[in-house]
């Protein structure tokens, strides 16, 4: 796996999953600024690369062909299985990862990302909105608080991809305006524990973009 | 894998996916009811099953032990495994499908179900919060109405288990109150041909439970 380039920015937490899996690892890897700000995500230039219209989308060359790959998920089961770092020791442990990782797809990033972005971004969510979205993020952070309270990573005895994704956006706690610390400290301690692991940058020091300016 | 259990009710789109996979593989089952609607996802013993609070759950004897597993797209992978059905041919097979199901999760059925237990079952949501789950779920059905207009199934050649991730609330389709004959076309198309495989049935017709009541 060669000339790996991330299409990514920096508010963007799933970017961010895969930005910190290829850090991690200790991959060469460029970024590729997408101007999602000025729309470039809905262009169609973008949807030829990526027809869901998202960020990230990995790029790199194997066996001498330029490959690929969009999905923070698939991203972080691709460089896993590249590297052989933050995976699984058997196929119990796998099945136990992607549960994880389905979750936070699910529950745990949908609505932490979409709520943060109302708060934080757009600064235009009815309250309504907002209220349903939080009350929906703070059930699926209960969930994880909990299973943080009797081990020190999401899906086993060692970090893995699943602890990876989950934590794509809750670096940016202060613009999601919850003091993990006082609400969720198993949630705080294992975030703790990722940014402990060599390698760890925060999403606005390792992609380009800037933290949103405050209001 | 023995003695197979399935922790579902009728209403889940959710548990669907598995319960019709199942089904589409000829896999004999026992449904085991989950009484939601009176709480039990909620209770203390249920979260013992499953700490993530949903359905499905698959029980099942392996190896003369009794295994569990929960998130639909979990046992779906699990069941193409065990049975070499709706899976795929290859790494790259195995991404695609992996990508689908994880749009799945995140924007696709996820929208979806929410909006449609809003309209349809719990009748209590806020206009501004039904606005902007539609939009939404309009948006990612928007996307696969694309993927779906050069190909007949989600991702590949033949229906893999993304298909039967991704129709799981849409067999719902006039509780959600979307006419996909007419917004939808190749959508609709695509439910009528996951309908003509051998072993398909409504979720109405497949889980124990009743449709709701009309308002």
């Amino acid at each position: 796996m060669d000339d790996i380039t991330l299409y990514c920015f920096a508010q963007s937490g799933n970017s961010y999953k895969a930005a910190l899996m290829l850090n991690l690892c200790a991959l060469p890897w460029t970024p590729r600024f997408v101007d999602y700000f000025n729309g470039e995500t809905r262009s169609e230039a973008y949807r030829a690369v990526n027809p869901m219209g998202e960020a990230p989308v990995l790029e790199y060359t194997a066996d001498g062909r330029r490959e690929r790959v969009s999905q923070s998920g698939v991203i972080l089961d691709l460089l896993a299985g590249a590297t052989g770092r933050f995976g699984w020791a058997d196929e119990a442990g796998r099945r136990e990862v992607l549960r994880w990782l389905l979750f936070d797809n699910h529950k745990f990033t949908s609505y932490t990302a979409t709520y943060r972005w109302l708060v934080a971004i757009a600064r235009n969510g009815d309250p309504a909105v907002l209220e349903f979205l939080k009350a929906r993020m703070l059930g699926a952070f209960a969930i994880a608080e909990r299973q943080l309270g009797t081990r020190d990573w999401i899906a086993g005895a060692q970090p893995t991809i699943a602890d990876l994704s989950m934590c794509g956006y809750l670096y940016f706690e202060d613009e999601i305006g919850i003091d993990l610390g006082r609400e969720f400290p198993n949630l705080k301690r294992w975030l703790g524990r990722i940014a402990a692991l060599p390698g760890w940058k925060h999403p606005y020091d390792l992609m380009p973009g800037q933290a949103p300016a405050r209001p």
